[in-house]
């Protein structure tokens, strides 16, 4: 055994990952669940990608932000650098690009898993991400857009999420202004800045010092206005004269056509300044928002060059909740949703344990969730345990044959059962009102 | 973007680790789903420990085996050695003994999750394991023993395992024999060896080169023959006189007084030799095996000072599945169990679409799964792919109202229904024998 070192809740985790404990975990198993069942019924299947990638392969298909924050070390195994994975699109685009080449197309695939990322540990950002997430691959259609949008609202209300916003962005609106400007990168960089926190007094400032036509200027300027509803489209038309923020605005059009159908046209914001997708996006891009809460819940958006990285070029859309957001931002609402409770807790009189076996069993079969007490305690000391560890019963078995007591930990109403009817799975534990 | 490199298979990924494509993908799920649904009804309680641990912390928990095969690195943000758990239920009682103080005994914990182990390479084994398990923390009767192996049978039985085997151990039969010898470690590590690998005639060699006294011998070499049903427990008594021996036998009887009422004996066999345990064992262990795999499926046991090295001492035991090792032994039986199939894949002809998205959200609030062929092709393409996919009907959406076709992929056998039933979602897609 390795000396015990000293132990105290500062030094026990490294930074920026937590322990989920049983009220948090249930929620985290709630949303997995639910969203998972809405990317199945929406046609998605499931993958695994490994918690480890070969850095240099990974690296293909992270942009510089995500690069930088992946967790890399040495693999004494392989001699060959290796990273946790900051992100589950690569992986996939990797997998259809080098292991699904007889697949026809398209291919909708789902996944849930963990991600690690270096976040700035000031502002206590989470290293560690739960995502569960899709991606459609092989199609450039605006109805594939509309698609991943569309499930993202289905999955924001399948969760019991009411109020929230989606904003929708196309970052080829910005791309083809800036494709226009002749600046160093340091500059653009800059500019991307400013636009990003809609900050119109840098911006302007900006534009004084560099070298940028006026038609250009004119473009940057509005950008940070053009965020509302479908009207702004009409407005961005004017503004800008490129063929590529022309071509954005067509496809945003259409994607709103399709969404427009689906009667969700309440919850949706568009955005022309949020460029803030990943590096691989290469068209429309989405945010959620719950109320409440700054960070998205839901992120996504078109990535036409990833899988191409890996040496397959395919149109390809998805998006990923983050589920750690969800639960902070919705814990109310699944305080209500999720139930922690265990229906029953089995409590056998007497030193023969076997009738409690008997019946835990039968209750189980019969779907009831079920645990029995077997440290040597009272009927009170039972019950108290019952109570701070939230069971919905209290079952007390006697002698075989003998009739069962059910108490209500609540309120302590209890009745009576037949060990017989329950052995025989006829029964009910909670009829109408009692529960 | 970074130099695009060479990709190849061989290159692809790390040694021991692998994507799970769809096929492989939902039975994980279905494993996952399933085992967790059995840990629910017995009462235990979902937690998520972190997929990052600091190492001081961490190797508390670690027998030296594991400490060896840890995935470790400098942490650039915390300046400390991190590392990835080779193993949850150090983490378990982690977070027992320092977050749950408050907590009334005993506690049931359950988790899935994957762990990181270096392996030998040579034997192209994983380095990445999909685990779930469950963990019941303050309980040291032997009943708590029987239900962690009851909880082994019932979900094996659950999965859809027909012949399985649990071996039963007791690690503290072996461990009175070795405190009875005045050897150094390495002899002893020795003797464990040959007694794990039943190889009797190096146990032999060894014994006769070793000081041991004639007494310890013959312990020592009935020890791999204490194999069989619940008559070994006579032959061992018999063969043993150290008290500690003694209590361990005592403690077996008891593991299967219990064990006998759940009429699952058959399934049981006793292997008193069996001391693979991880090191933090210290009292029943045991291990199932599936036809056709020499890989344990599921593993775990008493160890009732894992929790102290944190700081909380709490008799406990535990036990996991080995997911990846199920999904080997069981593939066949698998394939049958679950469902691959996508419902229905939806085939829009003409330009609206909206119709097509109306049928397509009425089938999913049904339950349905179902996805929209979004590409433009005609029937037959449609009804290929469908096939190569694994949809079960191809359904052909005209005008709005107008009939729907509804085609079964496997045979082409077709059907009409009306657009409006399908809205109201009043119709049954599959009749008895349309399947």
């Amino acid at each position: 055994m390795p000396n015990r070192r000293e132990i105290t809740q500062e030094t026990l985790l490294p930074k920026g990952v937590k322990d989920f404990l049983p009220l948090k975990a249930v929620k985290i198993d709630y949303l997995n669940r639910t969203l998972a069942g809405v990317f199945q019924r929406w046609g998605f299947r499931p993958v695994y990608p490994p918690s480890l990638e070969n850095l240099d392969v990974l690296e293909n298909g992270l942009g510089a932000g995500l690069r930088e924050r992946a967790f890399r070390f040495d693999d004494r195994q392989g001699g060959k650098l290796v990273a946790f994975p900051p992100d589950i699109t690569p992986q996939i685009a990797r997998i259809f690009a080098t292991r699904m080449k007889e697949m026809p197309l398209p291919l909708r695939f789902r996944y849930s898993g963990r991600v690690l990322r270096h976040a700035e540990q000031q502002a206590g950002k989470d290293r560690e991400i739960f995502q569960a997430g899709v991606e459609l691959l092989g199609l450039e259609s605006a109805e594939a857009d509309a698609e991943m949008i569309t499930m993202a609202i289905e999955s924001l209300q399948a969760i019991g999420a009411g109020e929230f916003t989606i904003d929708i962005g196309q970052v080829e609106f910005f791309n083809g202004i800036m494709a226009g400007l002749d600046l160093p990168a340091t500059s653009l960089a800059q500019l991307g800045e400013a636009i990003v926190r809609k900050d119109n007094s840098e911006l302007k400032t900006l534009l004084e010092r560099l070298p940028v036509s006026d038609r250009s200027k004119e473009e940057l300027q509005v950008l940070p206005r053009l965020f509302g509803g479908r009207e702004i489209l009409d407005k961005a038309a004017k503004a800008v004269t490129n063929p590529r923020s022309q071509a954005a605005l067509d496809n945003l059009a259409k994607v709103l056509d399709v969404l427009d159908m689906n009667d969700i046209a309440d919850h949706l914001t568009l955005d022309l300044a949020e460029i803030r997708g990943l590096d691989y996006h290469t068209g429309i891009t989405f945010q959620g928002f719950l109320p409440g809460l700054g960070r998205a819940v839901c992120s996504g958006g078109r990535y036409d060059n990833l899988t191409a990285r890996y040496g397959r070029q395919a149109p390809a859309t998805g998006f990923t909740f983050n589920l750690l957001n969800l639960l902070f931002a919705l814990d109310r609402t699944l305080e209500e949703l999720v139930d922690t409770r265990v229906d029953l807790l089995l409590f056998q009189a007497g030193a023969d344990k076997k009738p409690a076996q008997k019946i835990a069993r039968a209750l189980r079969q019969k779907g009831y969730s079920a645990a029995r007490d077997m440290l040597p305690r009272d009927l009170e000391a039972s019950l108290a345990y019952a109570r701070k560890m939230n069971f919905t019963y209290l079952m007390i078995i006697n002698e075989e044959n003998q009739p069962l007591r059910l108490i209500r930990v609540a309120d302590r109403q209890e009745r009576t059962l037949s060990p017989a009817e329950i052995l025989a799975g006829d029964f009910i534990l909670n009829p109408a009102g009692d529960e």
